[in-house]
Parts: C-alpha cells; sequence; structure tokens
C-alpha cells in the first residue's frame, strides 16, 4: 500500500513519541515542553505522549516513557531546565540499506504503542533520521508523520535562521568573554597578558563568532577570533597577538576547537573518534596558548568552557528560549496538519527591531548540509567579526530568562522517567 | 617621633587611597563602592579619595586615579562590575629590610598628596604589605591610617568567616557543575561518562568543595571531589570513578588546581603528557581526564573554568555582593575611629537563619597565615563534603544579584581613570 499523510484519517486518534538527539543544550527541553503542551492541548487527536528513553535508542529497545506520568510541576519546570530530561543519545541510524533492521525495528516498536507521530528533536544527523524513518514507514505501509525539532548549540542546520540551542550558548559566550576580559585588563600591567578561550564548534564558527559580541573589535576585546572557516596559520597569529599586546597591554582570543590549519589537519587533533565518527576534539586552548607562549614569552592564561557552555540554562537568551519552544510547538501543529517529513525553522522578519517567525522546510533540503558561518561575517584580515555578523547575531542573545532559584541554585527538573508497559516480546540488542 | 593614630588630630581632614591586588574577583569592585560610598559620606574629614592605577604600582609610581571625576553612573556600577576597575597587581613587596626603598617611596608619595588613609584590598600578601607599610609609616612619623579590605576567591583569609569573593565563585563553581552534570547524566549511555571540571584554590580547596553543593553526594553529582587537602592517590582515585559508572552510569569530578601527591608534587606539575599526548601544559583537568581514559576507557570531556569562575559576575552571589560592599564601607568607619592596621572580618552569628556581621581583627594576625578546609568538611573517604561544611557553604552563595544588561550582555562599566597631578620630581623605576 502507498502511504501519504493525506489519505491518513484525519480523526484516527494516535500515540506520540518524543525523541532529544545528540549534544544537549540549554534549551531542548523548552522544545519538548512545546512538544508537551501543544500534545496536551489536542488530546483530542494525540493520544498518549511518549519520549524514548534516551532518545531513539528508547525507541529501538522499546525503552518509552510515560509523558503524561511526569507532575504538572516537573512538566513545567521542562522550559528552564537544562540538558536532555528524556536522555539524548549520540546514536546514528546510517543509510536504509546498512541500517534497514534498525529502521524496521523502530516502525514495529512504534506499531506496538500504536504511534503515529514522532517527533525528532536534533541537529543535522537527527534530521536525516527522521526522514529516512518517514520513508520506511511510508515504505512498510505504517502510516507515520515524522517532524524534525531543530535543536544544535553549532548554529549549522540550513535553511533556518537560527537553531534553537544557539542562542544561549552565544550569550554565554559573549558574556564569559567580556567578564574574562576585564578581569585580563585590570591585571595585565604585571601579571597574564594573553587569555585563550576555547569554544564549541567543530565545523561552523558561529560560536567563536559569537564571542565577538563581548566588544565593538578594535581595542575592545576579543582581539583575535580563530574560526574554523579561516584556515590557521601560525605566523599572523602570533603578529596580531604580539601586535595586541604592544597596542592594548594584553590581547583575548576565542579559539574554535574546529580551528584547523590549511590541510585540513585539527589544531587538536585527539587522535580519537567519538559515536559518528568525527574525530574527537578539545583542547586547542591549551594548545594556542603554549604557542604563544614558546614564541612571545608572553604570561597566559586559558579556559575550556566545554559542556559548561551549552548547559549553562542560567544564563539562557530569552529569545532563544522562545524560539526553542515555537519550533516544539510548531512540530505538533505540523503534525496534526498532516505534513510529513518537514523541520519547523525560524524566519527573520526584519533584525531591527527583531521580528520572527516560524516557517516549515522538508527534511531532505536540510538533512546533512552543514551552514558554515559566510565569508562577509568574518573581517577580511580573518581575526574578528563585521557588521553584518553582528546584526546577525545580537538578537539572538537578547533577553535574560533565569530560571527559579532554590538555596542559591537554579532548582531544575529532574524527570521520574516511569516506563510503558512493554508490549513486544522480541529484544532488541544495542550495538553501542 | 613615635606616632599612633590615638594622637592624630580628629579634626584633621586626610584625602584617601585605595588600592586593588593580586588576583581580582566578581565583587572587588563591590568593595570599592563600600569605600568610596562612604569616603563621600565623611566628607568633612576625608578630602579626595584616589585610586592606585593598577593597584600599588600606582602607588610607587605616583600615577593616581581622582575617584571623584568619575561619573555617578560609572561609581554606581561599580557594585555590579567585576574585575579591578581601576587595576590590581600582582606585585608583591617583601619584608620591610629587602624592599626599604620601596615602603619610603610609597611613604613619600602618600605625604606628596596628603594621603592620611590607605585602604589595601586584597589577600594574605596584601595584608602583609598594608601592615609594613603602617608600620614605617610609623617609624617614619609620617600619620598614616592603614586598613585592610578583605579580598580572595581563595577564601583562605583567617579570621574572618568567609572572604568577600569566594561566595560568588563558590555559587559560579556549584551552579556549572549541576548544570553540566545534568548534560553528562543525559548522554551517558552513548557518549560521556567521566566529566572533569578543574577550579581554582591552589593551596585550599574551598572551591572545590563548593562544587560539592551541586548535588546532595551519594548518586547525585559530583561524584569526585579532589582537594588539595587530602593527598591524591591514583588507584583509589580510578577505583572510585570506576564504581561511580557502574553504579550510576557516569561519573563527575571536580578538581581543585592544588590537588598534589603526598610528597608535595602537584598533579599538574608531574612531568606527564595531557590527553592528547602533548607535554603538559598546566592543566590538572586534562591531566585527570587522561588518567582515568588509559586505565578505565571511559570516553570523557574536560573543563577549566579558569578566570572566567572569577570574573562571573551574571552569576555573582548577592550575599556575597553585600559582604564585599559591606567590608569596603566598615574599612572608612574603622580608619575614621583611628583603629590601625586592622581588617573588617565576616563574623557569623548564625548559619540558619544566615546572620552575620562585621568584625575587627588585627592585621598581624591574618597576613601570611593560609586557612585550609578542615578535615572534618571532607567526607571520610576523601572526595567529598560533609554536612557541616554543607552548613558552612550554603549560605554563601544565596540569593542572586543580577547586573543590568543592555542589548543581551551586563553592562558593565569602565572608569576613565582621570589622573592626579604629579607632585614628585623623582621618577619610580618599575621593577616587574
Amino acid at each position: 500500500m502507498s502511504y501519504s499523510p493525506a489519505n491518513m484519517p484525519k480523526t484516527a486518534k494516535k500515540n506520540a513519541l518524543y525523541a532529544q538527539s545528540g549534544g544537549v543544550s540549554a534549551v531542548i527541553n523548552a522544545s519538548a515542553a512545546g512538544v508537551i503542551d501543544a500534545c496536551r492541548k489536542h488530546a483530542s487527536r494525540i493520544g498518549r505522549l511518549y519520549a524514548g528513553r534516551d532518545g531513539i535508542v528508547g525507541a529501538l529497545t522499546e525503552d518509552l516513557i510515560d509523558v503524561y506520568r511526569e507532575s504538572p510541576a516537573t512538566l513545567r519546570g521542562l522550559r528552564h531546565t537544562p540538558s536532555g530530561a528524556f536522555g539524548s543519545a549520540r546514536f546514528k541510524l546510517k543509510g536504509i540499506e546498512q541500517n534497514r533492521a534498525e529502521y524496521e525495528r523502530l516502525i514495529e516498536v512504534f506499531r506496538a504503542h500504536d504511534i503515529g507521530y514522532f517527533f525528532y528533536n536534533g541537529g543535522n544527523d537527527s534530521m536525516d533520521t527522521a526522514l529516512k524513518l518517514s520513508q520506511i514507514g511510508s515504505q512498510m505501509g505504517y502510516p507515520l508523520v515524522c517532524v524534525g525539532v531543530p535543536k544544535t548549540v553549532d548554529n549549522d542546520l540550513p535553511l533556518t535562521d537560527c537553531c534553537p540551542g544557539f542562542g544561549s550558548v552565544a550569550k554565554y559566550v559573549a558574556v564569559s568573554t567580556r567578564e574574562a576580559a576585564l578581569d585580563v585588563a585590570s591585571m595585565a600591567r604585571t601579571s597574564t597578558k594573553v587569555f585563550v578561550l576555547e569554544v564549541m564548534g567543530r565545523h561552523a564558527g558561529w560560536i567563536a563568532a559569537a564571542g565577538g559580541l563581548a566588544g565593538r573589535g578594535g581595542a575592545e576585546p576579543p582581539h583575535v577570533i580563530l574560526f574554523p572557516e579561516i584556515p590557521f596559520e601560525q605566523q599572523r597569529f602570533l603578529d596580531r597577538v604580539k601586535q595586541c599586546v604592544t597596542d592594548y597591554g594584553y590581547c583575548v582570543i576565542v579559539v574554535s576547537e574546529g580551528a584547523h590549519y590549511a590541510d585540513g589537519r585539527f589544531l587538536a587533533d585527539a587522535g580519537t573518534k567519538d559515536a559518528f565518527g568525527h574525530t574527537q576534539l578539545g583542547g586547542v586552548g591549551p594548545l594556542v596558548a603554549n604557542m604563544v607562549r614558546e614564541h612571545l614569552g608572553y604570561k597566559y592564561h586559558w579556559a575550556v568552557a566545554d559542556y559548561l557552555q551549552r548547559a549553562a540554562r542560567h544564563i539562557a537568551s530569552k529569545v532563544d528560549v522562545q524560539q526553542a519552544y515555537a519550533v516544539g510547538k510548531a512540530a505538533v501543529g505540523f503534525a496534526l496538519e498532516g505534513r510529513n517529513a518537514v523541520m519547523p525553522a525560524i524566519v527573520r522578519k526584519s533584525s531591527k527591531p527583531y521580528r520572527w517567525a516560524i516557517g516549515a522546510v522538508p527534511l531532505e533540503k536540510v538533512a546533512n548540509v552543514e551552514k558554515k558561518v559566510p565569508r562577509e561575517f568574518i573581517t577580511p584580515d580573518g581575526f574578528g567579526i563585521t557588521d553584518a555578523c553582528r546584526r546577525y547575531l545580537a538578537p539572538l542573545i537578547a533577553g535574560e530568562d533565569y530560571p527559579p532559584y532554590k538555596d542559591g541554585l537554579p532548582a531544575y527538573v529532574r524527570v521520574k522517567g516511569v516506563p510503558v508497559k512493554r508490549r513486544l516480546a522480541s529484544e532488541y540488542k544495542l550495538k553501542v
């Protein structure tokens, strides 16, 4: 039987599955909250709402969480809680040819639990998985609407003006750079002259670019940004650092973990691979700092924010939280309209004042495409951001959305994670 | 002539000098604000207020900032601005015998600018300098009241219940640990199993202990804290990490930069390689992470907060800001009472509810003494904090004191730093 969402009876009440995927963020749970609120609102058409425990892994192993058995306080608290509350996974489903068994297993689990809607909250890889799942559902004659929910701190999804998760990490990096730079400036005469902050962004320099918002360029730090988009040249870099110390008394550097030489070698290639086969990075901050010490002899300090930056819900961008919630809510709306294999996208209507809306893009156009920082967003010398870049970035970090505090600490929620009763006799053996 | 503050005429109107010293903090400028507000209030007895540009260096080189020429908005903004707004210095004056020329130079500058009050805002070394300066002033027959203003993120000053600057870094570390731990927990099944956060504290583990506030112990992260107070034993550490991963699925570690072996060698100075096989660049965080990977094979991530932690005014503790301001204000009060060579201290009246007051301690009892984390604050296994430690720490991170924001970023102030006209013909050549 050939299936298309249009011929699914509009009145059929189906259950929904929500799953989180890949590296988590400060606001991915706000997207979960958007999905949950919208599903509850449409209880006449969406029955139960399940979440994959640890994302797609829970779906494969039939380990589902019964979302509506969480307390109202927990569900409300998702909006201000960082990380993946239902568990996320670095587990990439490859093409249908290599991984047919996995895709079929997923459909088997969906069928067993009468799941008609699948909301997959992730980045490029996840949009690819959602797309393939929608295709195999169609091939297997199982009525399934798959909608992607965009999430990536890297901001590298195409066809959406920005990605939920990015605005908050951008704000964290801009704020931290401004603060640390003030620290260095106040002591440079007798102490540290060069400070290096390493930030995330394996292939795209959006997060590094956000560090540029800490100042207006020129004498204002950061003085040097090292982008993955600009091949690293050691001598040019060292010359620039020396010039900054001479002119300003100190030099603040923001370096992307993805900074690399012209031949493609990462500055900090650890030689190990992650679950997706990507090279595992980290440590370019100390490496660059050491380069400065060896060649210029300046006293240096370095920081590596690592998970702190993408988990920093305490300094989340209000715009980012709103957009994360909105894409979750919109995904449910699209699903109920029978729009299969699409992803809600952020559409910028104007930068000043900032106005945005939700659009829809087909998953096939999103999957596995990376959006890098365009050359015109980077100053000609390759070390800074242009006004065009500032106009793009500034609205994304606007507004504060503080979590509630208890005893001096953010009151984040943890889900109980009540399991849905298994219905399949077969067990799925996870290969991790 | 023998001089004592008591025989200084109460009506003599003198100028005051304020100087910041050593590593800066998120709230040292709040102490500056306390000093400034109190000096202005007592304009009948304190004439001009100067600040040393770059701390004691500015005093030695007769490079003084005319504080009252800053705008009211700037002066108000100091309370919410991190770093040392007037510049700080790592410049230690040794004993009077070795550094007599420097001390005499300072008195010469003070005399030239009619400075009768000296407020020195710093840690152990600075209290020592303030003490010696008060002594040499007395020896040289120059009437000078020296009052220390406590500041150190390390919380290692004796005779004060806590040190302004510590509460905010403690809050930053506790919040960051809680956030990063949620991140790790949500992905541990298929990704990172061990996360290491390196924090400051070369000789005392107060900041590392604060990471313990992120959870209640046991299954709640952090699972391992490495204190400078507890000699590091590799096998015990690895056994503990393995047990945590087995029991909880992951392990979060907070390590003090001062963690060391029983023979006193810092882990970070151990002459070993970092996680990437490079010669160690001075980070105990990556070193510990690498130890875990080599011996246990777990996937790991690590973060080094470095200056981010002590500059993080955006997540300052309200109690800390209040205390920083209060010690600045009290210092002026003590000076006007003619109490020479003292330091305002925080006196804890009760922990629950938290009540505190300002006391006074003689500088000679404070100078060059370090207060470490007592053994009863550390669990018997050496990897966690006790309830007694929690009772001590909890009030210090209480309350939020958010800075104002503009365009998504904290609106921190920068001083103009209008110089005071020089009066001395002689120049002082700084040896840095």
